[in-house]
């Protein structure tokens, strides 16, 4: 067990679940000074830190500062995670409001499409990151996190190029072992990935909580995940991020070859967690509309998730 | 309290469910002489009849004879009600087998779409009627039918027509007391009959048990319905039987003003009971592939319930 916490580089992170806990464990890894914003689990990770089980090796992070709420920040950090999903009655700019400084970085990670630009006009003369893990992790216990598979970041500026900062988060991310590329042009991996989650996480819910081999089972679902990719691929296109078809094969073949996997979308649906639907989802159909490209099964599968997410209950 | 049982016709009913009992019974009210196939609750049948409550009146039902099977026919009716839903596994055209004489009439009930080719492909030489039930009528409890609401049959010969015995038929349900209209172009009213059940059958399973209120409740939700019933309805339209978009807006507005409702499909999928996918939504679907129609909301619906149907467990 390996127990890090001290740096030069500040760093704060807002909503230490899973992915905020095991990225900012591996900057204090690295050696940067990492400081946590944490509601749920705030006694236990004060006394003891995350307990992170890890293919990268199992540690103890113990972060500098645990603060209830952003307001109880004393100093700017160098670098604001951002790693709160972007849902329903979470105000992501209000969180950040009490946490940067002039010289701050705002750093986005989250799913989905187009959850960048509200920062960005929140924060106009703030230098933005947008991030993208490739990760399966979640929280297991209390303050207890378990990576299971990959870990791999992109990142890059909003909405284009790769600054010193940048580069520099990139290193630190590096020299703790964690596979990190930059990209000029990170919305278009932003765009690719979301042509699985836009796909599967859908999907999982509608079917009542179907995994991916369920979805795929019939020649109709394998069908039907297609065309939503295609039609996703559309979008993206139309915004100058042009998809190869054979990219969405390649989704799918690897997708059927790959162990059952039960979205975060459906985990959140049945645990009665609010769900990613506007990123994943919402906000594609509207660049859609916007476009005006049609996209029909996207709007078949929002119009049924708004339902499910805004169910009245009657009986 | 009424009970009648016996009667000039010969009616056999297959699948004295809540839709068979209730107007099988009405029929023999009529003077029919009315006997059942049923085996669920045969015993109790056997022994005290239907209990059916009814706004028509409460009644008691007893068949002139119940039937295990229909190979226990020992003579021919004049009309066979087949009154089976039509789901997978269930092979309709052997159960009429062993139960039409050669003068016996076939009367086709059961919710959606292309229905009745199968059993006019089996049964050539038979007269074929098709029937609709605009009713809200479930089995309550052990040989116990509540009628709830509404009533009123259409019918007319397949694929279009009224024959003397349509109209003899007609004039045995309306003797009884039960509205009955009969239909030249019997599949123009299946056609807008399966509007409704095409858009709210599916919505309500894949919304997870949704009823009625739920799925207008969002303005995407009606907007989805309305997208839904439109590719229908140009479906119906390409088979020769248009459907004016006026009774679109009319039968969304009257949904939202009756009482929430949950639809048997999602009523069937809660009790594990198969579902009616292929003739209401997956024959549409199909039909539409034939003509070329565009119907990618239904294409959707169909994607997704094809993958609920089919469900994989996995955990």
């Amino acid at each position: 067990m390996t127990d890090v916490s001290r740096g030069t580089t500040d760093v704060l992170v807002i909503g230490a679940g899973a992915i905020g806990a095991l990225y900012g464990g591996m900057l204090a890894r690295a050696g940067a000074a990492v400081s946590v914003v944490c509601r749920s689990d705030h006694a236990a990770v004060e006394s003891g830190g995350f307990d992170v089980r890890s293919p990268w090796g199992d540690f103890v992070f113990r972060p500098v500062r645990v603060l209830r709420s952003p307001a109880e920040c004393t100093r700017p950090p160098d670098y604001v995670l951002l790693a709160v999903k972007v849902v329903r009655g979470l105000d992501r700019v209000a969180l950040l409001r009490n946490a940067v400084g002039p010289d701050t970085v705002i750093v986005v990670f989250g799913n989905g499409i187009g959850i960048e630009q509200e920062i960005a006009d929140a924060f106009p003369d703030h230098e933005l990151i947008s991030a993208l893990a490739f990760v399966a992790v979640s929280r297991v216990g209390e303050a207890t996190i378990q990576h299971h598979a990959l870990g791999r970041l992109e990142m890059g500026n909003f909405p284009r190029g790769v600054s010193a900062r940048t580069q520099q988060l990139a290193a630190l991310f590096q020299a703790a072992g964690v596979p990190c590329d930059t990209k000029a042009e990170v919305l278009a991996s932003r765009w690719l990935k979301n042509l699985w989650n836009i796909a599967f996480n859908p999907i999982s819910v509608l079917g009542g909580g179907l995994d991916t081999r369920a979805i795929l089972a019939p020649a109709e679902g394998i069908d039907f995940v297609r065309r939503v990719m295609l039609e996703a691929a559309t979008v993206a296109a139309a915004h100058g991020y042009p998809i190869e078809t054979g990219v969405i094969d390649e989704a799918i073949a690897s997708t059927r070859a790959m162990k059952p996997y039960k979205t975060s979308m459906a985990l959140d649906h049945e645990h009665g967690r609010p769900m990613e639907v506007e990123p994943i989802l919402g906000n594609v159909v509207r660049l859609a509309r916007l476009r005006g490209v049609a996209v029909p099964s996207l709007e078949a599968l929002y119009g049924l998730l708004r339902m499910v997410q805004d169910r009245v209950e009657v009986d």
